[in-house]
């Protein structure tokens, strides 16, 4: 027997409301043998940044699958809708607002890209009547993911774009130079720890992580190079390579984003020394993947 | 093979305190190969109207199914648990105070009732002592969805009850006039959109769209018709039909409710210019269906 | 055709974060036909007792199964990672400080331990790279759970331990005499309702139920003996055994923690008339089983 597809879903729905369930209500009853797999759905309302950092961070670790991604503040306007194929076989829609390209990417790159039909799309699956203008998750995409879980190809559902076309965010995530990072938060975790916008691979190219000062708008900090949380004093602010791969700024319980003050998207500097080339500091090599190819 | 059967949940519960989780472990226990399907926990503690609302909204986009609801203030008191047959294919599942109706209905009416039998559903479920007084949810309704689910029929876990005798809730939603419409806020979703108790097509039959302003017990404000939160200007206030075919008023980027100062189950107030027929608004026809039967 | 595997899977990392979603996609990866169950990712963070206090108390109530569970504030340090068997059927997956130890005693014993090698299990997943320091969730724990949902022996991915070394939570929930209970509050529900970490049937061993006085750190208070929310007056407080066997302060209709004025770990304090062998009071024997054996 065929496996199950794996439909992934996020969003910036929330869990109250039902709009989540819905979408997922529609793919049951279309493809009712698919796997809905649910990613988040809280992502801040129409923060298509902070939705395409966390689609980034986490595809890469499931299968190949379905990924249907619903953060679109443009709904009812001109902005396509949109489902592309990856190099590693996964297929990913959503709204063109740069929200699937930073997962794309790593998902062995978008090679293909359709314009998505409505009407067709509502014709397959037996919608009567015209989608509505503010809720494309439960009459657009969601559709779309549960008929391709279905087998039904692409181009049944909507016409071949120009990859190349493709809105994509700027980066604003962080700049460089000898001895500075300037960066954004890029997620503060339950925990309170907070992520910034760079790898640690490339932090460790400009900074001498010994000997980092952390700077935000409430003034300066030390932070200690730590390999976990569970080496730190109480009190002591920490900076480590997080299971992401990215620079984090953590404390041992006790929440950093309320001890230094910092919120999602605010933005972070730290200073060190500049780097020593001799310097036996961390090995930069990134790491830990996904998996094997 | 036979398709898995589709089980949806919805209750007051929370996701925290695990009693929506040992629900799920008790189905899948006795019903190891369905599909939980959860609509909402967080519908207010006790607030029958909120997950009735919800579950008339939600299920008749999804596959016929078992239906398993649970918001019951009464549990441990003489009220009755249902297990309700629909016209569709579908089996509701919950307490007799009016949760299960109004998505009854939409699902082809209520074909037959069954006064669920405690003890014969805790002995088909091999539960070893008597339910407790104080969740039904764990001890007679998720069972009774795993029974159903594993194909046992409603005879066997209670006794035939009228469908006329079973409780509904008062329609307190809404009330029209010509150039007057009273309503219940019957939902403030994730991004704040305040959805009115009343369908679009009724409130056009009395108002003029493009005319309305909007009572609250903080004051008046107008409103300019809309057909997508992107057309509205900053600060400006939209009325829409929303996705559900129901009047929201709705902003750009902004919380309506909090704007607004409105929340739910709060009384709001729409007043025009009195609809004159020959006016070309827009259509008064319901704009998208479910699906083609 | 034989049964997909059910994963429950329990943790302190919240749904927003994509920490309890990575978790699911990389079992998904590994185990394609797993079916993953969330019991709940809102234990405090790193709240060990109140993760072993939810384990405990939902496992039984599903089927046997292999349960996935990190609430783990020692991950990076010397603290090992672990695979139980017990007797039931079920194998628990998780870091050893104590949270596995009371859902195991419970489904039967843990009658052998493995000590997870990290390497191996990662080799088995197919991992590159080492695991990272901070989030053994994702790199250790939830392959074990996936790779023994596969069929993986508990022998491929560690060594045995001897179970008597296992680390045990101090039991610190409570304490007896005659005419007075101290207990901790093990919970506190959506509802607002207050659990003691004292089963009913050890408390009837020592109190009146008919004439108890709640003692907290703001005062006293008289609470009456109740079988359900429904039969208590508005605004008083009433004493209950609770679905899950434990004695629980509840209101009707409003929040016994806020009226109260307690929280997750205070310790409360229930003081009665010494109890006479010859009262007829509620019967002492456990209400309400899981299920037949």
């Amino acid at each position: 027997m065929e496996q199950p597809r794996h439909v992934t879903f996020l969003s910036d729905f929330g869990t109250e409301s039902g709009y989540s369930a819905v979408c997922e209500l529609v793919i049951s009853r279309l493809a009712p043998a698919a796997k809905v797999l649910h990613l988040s759905h809280a992502i801040p309302a129409g923060d298509v940044p902070s939705g395409a950092w966390l689609l980034r961070r986490l595809l890469p670790w499931g299968p190949a699958a379905i990924h249907l991604a619903v953060v679109d503040p443009g709904v009812g306007t001109k902005r396509r809708a949109l489902c592309l194929s990856c190099g590693r076989g996964d297929q990913l829609i959503g709204p063109d607002n740069g929200l699937l390209m930073p997962a794309g990417d790593l998902l062995g790159g978008v090679t293909a890209a359709w314009l998505l039909a409505e009407k067709r799309v509502a014709a397959l699956a037996g919608m009567r009547g015209e989608p509505s203008h503010t809720f494309h998750g439960r009459d657009i995409f969601a559709p779309t993911a549960a008929l391709l879980a279905q087998g039904e190809p692409p181009d049944a559902l909507g016409d071949p774009l120009d990859p190349s076309t493709l809105v994509r965010l700027n980066d604003e995530g962080s700049s460089t130079e000898p001895g500075r990072v300037r960066s954004q938060v890029s997620e503060v975790d339950v925990f309170g720890n907070v992520q910034l916008a760079i790898d640690w691979s490339r932090a460790l190219e400009h900074l001498d992580m010994r000997t980092v000062t952390v700077r935000t708008s409430r003034g300066d900090r030390r932070a200690r190079l730590a390999g976990t949380y569970a080496e730190l004093e109480p009190g002591q602010l920490g900076i480590l390579e997080d299971s992401w791969g990215c620079v984090a700024l953590v404390m041992r319980r006790r929440r950093t984003s309320d001890e230094l003050q910092v919120a999602l998207h605010d933005r972070v500097e730290l200073i060190s020394r500049p780097r020593r080339e001799d310097t036996a500091s961390v090995p930069p090599e990134s790491r830990h993947g996904s998996r094997d190819a």
